[in-house]
C-alpha cells in the first residue's frame, strides 16, 4: 500500500501524527495517553542514548538504578516540588492482593527517592561529588496527550548530582546543558538557543532551570533538554549533610537534568517534509538504502551480487538492502523517503555496465546523481557530512529567519498574536506580566538566553531594565 | 573503615547480603521489597545487557517499548495467564486526581499488551518473523524479598516473537536458550544444564519453558533465564491472525524469553569467598586494578608516573588506578578483592628499580607474582584468559561433584533431605508426585536436561519409562 500523509502545508499536527504512524516510529496504545515505540522509533532513541551516555561517562558520571514507586511522603517533603507534581502523579494502592497502608507515587521524576538515598551515601566532602545518571521510564498523568512530545508514560534520564559548593554545581548545571546542544546541534543536526528559564517556568523545585530551545517548522518552540540547579532545597528537605575538610557539617548543593523521548518529535518537527521524516545523518538508524533495479528475472543475480559489492565499501555505514519483490522500485522510493533516509542509492543493469550508481539526497530534492563506483566511499563520506551540515544550517537560518525583535509590550502582544515564530525584547523579570502576555496570546517566555547578557529598558516596567529575552508558542 | 563480612561457611544467606552492601552493588530502599542498584552493581548489568543485545541484533531481534501499564481487562484474556500471575500484580487505581475507570496493572511481563499490538501490527506471512525484544523494569508484588533474587521491581529483558509455523517457533526457542547459555558460561563463567521445565514449574500460559540451571556454592539451583514456546495460547486470546501464502487466515506460533538482574545474584554465589565477590574478567566493571605503593611523599611522582605508563600498556582493559591517598595498601587489597576485580597489580619504588610490578589473581588465594614490565600487556592477557576458565571450570566441578544420582523414589526423599545438591532420577511427568516430593523435601523438578535423552524405568511409575530429571532446591 502507498502510504498517504497529510500535506505539512495543511494541517501540520495531522502531518506530525500520520508521519509518526506511516514511518512506523510509534503506535498509539489501548492505555489511554501512552504510546508504544516501534522498533524504527527506538533504533533512534538507541541512538540518542548511545551519544550521551558516552558523554555523560566521559563527564565522570555513573549509571544507577532508583525504584519506580515512590512513597507518598516523599513527594511531599519539598514543597513547589509536590505543588508542581501533584496533578499528574499515578497512585498505586493495591499490591499483592492488599490495600497498601501508604499509597505508592509512580515516578514522575526522582528527585526524592535519589536524595533519600543519597543522604544514606554522603557523609563526606570525599563522598562528593556525587555524580549520578538513571535511564528509566515516568510517568507524569498528562489530560491532552501528543505521540513522542506529551504522553503519560516516557522514557528519559535523569542526572542528579550532589556537590560541596554552589559555584561547582552551577558549573556542573551548565557544563550537562552544553552537552545537551552538542547533541541536539552536532547530531540531531538542530539549532538551539541556550537561556536560563523565568521563575514561572522553572522546574519545580530549583533554584534555576536553564534550557535549550529549538523552532519547528511550524515555527513553535520546543524545550529540548533541561538542566537545574536545585542548591540546597532537596539537600535540606533530605537531611543529606557532609563534613566539609574543616569538619563542619553542610547541605551539599545539587543539580537534576535530563532529557527524553520528546527529543524525537523535535528531530520530526524540525526536519520533515510532505514526503515525511529527514533524519539527520548522525542520527539515522539507517543512513543509506540500496534500491537494486530488476527490470528483468534474469537480471536479478547480476545485480545483488553488485549490491552485495557495494554493501561491502559501506561497510562503516549503517546500510539496508531493499531487496523485497512483492513492490516496486518506487513504491521502496516513497517509503525511504517517508522514513527519512538521508541517501538513496539505485542501480541496475544499465548502471552496472556504466559502472556507476544513482545517488538520491534526501534533504533536497530532486537532488539524482550519477556516481562513478570507484569513488562511491568517499562520495558518500563527503555526502553524509553535507546532508548533515546543511540539515542543521536550515534550523538555524529557519529561526533567525522568524525570530522578530519588539520595542513595546504592546507591539510584543499583537507580534505573539499575529504572527508565528520567536519574538524578543528586552523583559523584566515579573510572573504577573508574563502571565498578562500568556493570556493574551498563549505564549510564554522560552528563555533569558545566556550568550546575551545585554541589559536595556525593559518593555514592561518603566523604571527597570530588562534582560534580552525570547517569547514563543512552545510544544 | 574496613568491610566485616560474615564467612560464608557461618551463614550463607548472610554473606550474601552483607557482600552486596559492602561491595555497593546495591542497597535497600524504602519502598519495602524494591531495591536501588547502585553505580557498581549498575555496571555489570550494563556488561551483561551490552552482550546481551548485540546477540539479540545479531540473531534478527529488534529493540521496542511498551507501555508499564496494562488494561486489566488485557491480563484476565489468557486464563493460566492470569492464574499465575494474580497474587503478585500491583494496581493502579487512580491517576491525575481521579479514579481510572478500569484499574491499571503494572506489568508484570509483557504477553498481553505486546500481543494486543501484534494483532494490530501482523497481517501477513510477509510480516513474520516478528522478532522483538524490550529492554524494561517489571513488578512482581513479593512477599519474601531478596536483593537481585527476589524484588518486587526488577530490570529485565523480555523477548517475544511469532512465527508461521510451530517448528520455527521451537527453533526460536532453543536459538534464545543457546544464546543464554552462550552468556551465562562464556562470560559470566558459570556452568549451566539447559532443560525443559515440568509442567507444574513451566511459565503461566507457555506450551513449553526451557531453562538453565545453574548450581550457587551452597549447592541450591538458581534459575538462570528461561525460554518459552507459547503456540498459539496468546494469538488465540488475542486474534493475532496472518494470511499464509495460500491466502488462508492462520494464528501464528509464539515465543517469550528472558533474563533479568537475578543474572547479578547468581554471580555473586556462584563464585564468591570469605573475601567477598569474585567477578569474571570478560564481566567485571574493573579487570584490573592498579594500587601505586609509596613509603614516602617524596616517592609519589616517581611511582604515579610509572602508574600512567603501566595504564597506558593495558589501554584496552578495564583499568582503575586507586591513588587515594587517606588509606593504606593494606585498605585498598581488602577493598578490591571485596569488589572482585580479577587482578591487583602493586606497583612501589622497589618494584620500578627492579623494572616489574607484583600481581595477584582474585581467584586464586595468596597467588601473589613478580612480572617483568615488558612482559606485562602478555602476561595480562593470559592471566584474564586463564581467571575466566578457572572460574568456569570451578563451577563445573562443582556442580558434578554435588550432583548424586538415585535409583529410587525413597533414595531420591532421604537424598533431597539430607544432602544438600542436585539429585537426578528417572521420572515420569505426573503433578501429583511432584507436589508430593516438594512437600516433603522443598525440593522441585530443576529440568528435565536436553543433553540427555535416554529413557528408562521410573522411579515414581512401575509401568512407565521416566526421562533423566534434576531435582533439587532452588532460589
Amino acid at each position: 500500500m502507498m502510504k498517504n500523509l497529510t500535506p505539512m502545508s495543511e494541517d501540520f499536527n495531522q502531518w506530525y501524527t500520520d508521519v509518526i504512524q506511516e514511518a512506523e516510529l510509534a503506535d498509539y496504545s489501548p492505555v489511554k495517553g501512552t504510546m508504544v515505540i516501534r522498533p524504527y522509533g527506538y533504533a533512534i532513541w538507541e541512538n540518542i542514548q548511545k551519544y550521551l551516555d558516552n558523554r555523560f561517562k566521559e563527564t565522570g558520571h555513573k549509571n544507577a538504578y532508583f525504584p519506580l514507586f515512590i512513597p507518598k511522603s516523599f513527594i511531599q517533603k519539598e514543597a513547589e516540588h509536590v505543588e508542581g507534581f501533584s496533578p499528574e502523579l499515578a497512585t498505586v494502592t493495591h499490591a499483592g492482593g492488599k490495600e497498601l497502608e501508604e499509597p505508592l507515587i509512580v515516578r514522575p521524576t526522582s528527585e526524592t527517592i535519589i536524595n533519600h538515598m543519597f543522604s544514606k551515601w554522603i557523609s563526606s566532602h570525599r563522598d562528593l561529588p556525587m555524580l549520578i545518571n538513571q535511564w528509566a521510564n515516568v510517568v507524569r498523568w498528562e489530560m491532552r496527550t501528543r505521540l513522542f512530545l506529551r504522553t503519560s508514560e516516557f522514557l528519559w534520564q535523569e542526572g542528579h548530582t550532589a556537590h560541596a559548593t554552589s559555584e561547582e554545581a552551577n558549573e556542573e548545571a551548565i557544563k550537562m546543558l552544553n552537552i545537551y546542544e552538542e547533541f541536539v546541534q552536532d547530531v540531531a543536526a538542530v539549532s538551539v538557543t541556550k537561556g536560563l528559564k523565568s521563575e514561572m517556568e522553572k522546574f519545580a523545585g530549583a533554584v534555576k532551570t536553564y534550557s535549550i530551545e529549538a523552532m519547528m517548522l511550524d515555527k513553535k518552540a520546543l524545550q529540548a533538554g533541561t538542566s537545574h540547579e536545585l542548591g540546597q532545597n532537596f539537600s535540606k528537605a533530605f537531611e543529606i549533610e557532609f563534613s566539609d575538610e574543616n569538619n563542619k557539617l553542610q547541605h551539599p548543593f545539587q543539580t537534576s537534568w535530563g532529557v527524553s523521548t520528546r527529543l524525537i518529535g523535535m528531530i520530526i518537527m524540525a526536519h520533515g517534509d510532505d514526503k515525511g521524516l529527514k533524519l539527520p545523518p548522525n542520527l539515522a538508524p539507517i543512513q543509506v538504502v540500496i534500491v537494486p533495479i530488476i527490470p528483468k528475472k534474469s537480471d536479478k543475480d547480476l545485480v545483488m551480487k553488485k549490491v552485495e559489492e557495494i554493501n561491502k565499501l559501506l561497510d562503516e555505514y549503517r546500510v539496508e538492502i531493499d531487496d523485497r519483490d512483492e513492490v516496486t522500485p518506487g513504491f521502496k522510493f516513497n517509503e525511504w523517503e517517508l522514513k527519512g533516509v538521508p541517501i538513496r542509492i539505485e542501480i541496475g543493469p544499465r548502471d552496472i555496465e556504466n559502472n556507476k550508481v544513482i545517488i538520491s539526497r534526501r534533504d533536497i530534492d530532486d537532488s539524482k546523481t550519477d556516481i562513478p563506483i570507484d569513488k562511491l566511499t568517499k562520495e558518500i563520506t563527503q555526502l553524509l557530512t553535507d546532508i548533515q551540515q546543511n540539515m542543521y544550517q536550515k534550523t538555524k537560518d529557519h529561526m533567525s529567519e522568524n525570530t522578530t525583535h519588539v520595542d513595546t509590550k504592546e507591539e510584543l502582544i499583537e507580534t505573539l498574536k499575529n504572527k508565528d515564530g520567536f519574538v524578543t525584547c528586552y523583559w523584566y523579570e515579573n510572573k504577573e506580566d508574563e502571565t498578562e502576555i500568556k493570556e493574551l496570546t498563549s505564549a510564554t517566555i522560552r528563555c533569558y538566553p545566556l550568550d546575551n547578557d545585554d541589559t536595556k529598558k525593559s518593555i514592561n516596567n518603566k523604571d527597570e531594565d530588562g534582560s534580552f529575552t525570547i517569547f514563543s508558542k512552545a510544544y
